[in-house]
């Protein structure tokens, strides 16, 4: 704890009526990989029974699931909670806040592009990634268009919260170890899986107005 | 021109070496719209010669020959120039951006979301706009996908844009009509015309998936 009464970087920080956590990491981290692991397999098992859906499908319904109840319950949590830092009986979303900000202290200093970025995706990248679980095993002809559609969404948030890092001094970890573990490594598959759905829907789009086209000469 | 050396709202924005505007709010737009006429009025004529192009295809050949430029030339010169406001001999963009931050003073003031979202406007935006003339023209199978990516990351940005505003307190215009007229109305065009622009796009795109659907049974 700094002598600002805070583990946070900047130390200068100012978090007036901070409650120092009450969770361990391994007591925030294991109950989110666990609750996700249950999501991933309960929807492989359920997607199982539609027999037209190929594997990637159904692995893109698990994604789907899972980054669509994370920005809904986890980021939406965060934004519409300004005080979660001060709160005398935090709830464990609260302290996975606090913790998260370990390795990015806008979210507890209340930045306003992180705020903003977040506000997007949970309001409208969540609930589109689901409709994207939805639509993919209705084998709906938006299915593609909309996975794209969120895909841009979350890697033009990510382009905003890392440059915005950069040009407000890129100081805001506890230490190296917070910076790779939360602000690169917990964002990282945000960027790297919409980049690879992103580019699959590209082609998949392209193939069928090619196709289209073709037919009509 | 407030106590504090520019015309600029919130009065106590500091702005250490403000060199106060030598064009008039005429001298500034007349430029911009007659450079924008010709620009449309060009690419209008030249894709005439193109006779498989349909007048709405011609039409967002305009649109995004007229966006494009507007991204690489006026905002890509706003984000390289952070010291576009204390210039001694400024450029025409220099004025430009001055009289536009009486519309939305975070300009000046170099606002870091107004930045991020004008560098990834002016840098990745402004050429995909500019290829988009091209894909048009060529009829590319990419010319949709294309389309509706540029559209989406122009609708993330102006979200971006006003959520920032009104978090931030909703006070950086000089007077009402510079509200209206520069933060309202100037940008007014990026989100009616992408929106429709992208509906269009994603109608096309299912239309083509599922045409491709129905073919495989």
């Amino acid at each position: 704890m700094g002598s600002h009464g805070h583990p946070y970087a900047p130390a200068e920080l100012e978090l007036p009526g901070f409650v120092p956590m009450q969770l361990s990491q391994g007591q925030i981290v294991a109950p989110y990989l666990g609750a996700s692991l249950f999501v991933v397999l309960a929807v492989w098992l359920l997607s199982g029974r539609c027999r037209r859906l190929s594997k990637i499908d159904r692995l893109l319904m698990c994604w789907w699931a899972f980054t669509g109840l994370t920005h809904i319950i986890i980021e939406g949590t965060f934004v519409f909670s300004p005080d979660f830092f001060k709160r005398e009986n935090p709830t464990y979303f609260d302290e996975a806040m606090k913790e998260y900000s370990k390795g990015d202290s806008r979210y507890a200093a209340r930045d306003t592009a992180t705020v903003t970025v977040e506000g997007i995706t949970a309001v409208l990248a969540g609930p589109a990634s689901l409709l994207a679980v939805y639509a993919i095993a209705s084998r709906k002809s938006y299915s593609h268009i909309l996975q794209f559609t969120v895909c841009l969404g979350q890697l033009y948030g990510c382009l905003v919260y890392f440059i915005t890092a950069c040009l407000d001094g890129f100081n805001f970890w506890a230490s190296p170890y917070h910076f790779w573990a939360y602000f690169v490594g917990a964002n990282s598959s945000w960027i790297v899986i919409p980049t690879l759905i992103a580019i699959r829907s590209w082609k998949k789009i392209c193939l069928a107005i090619g196709a289209e086209k073709m037919k009509r000469k």
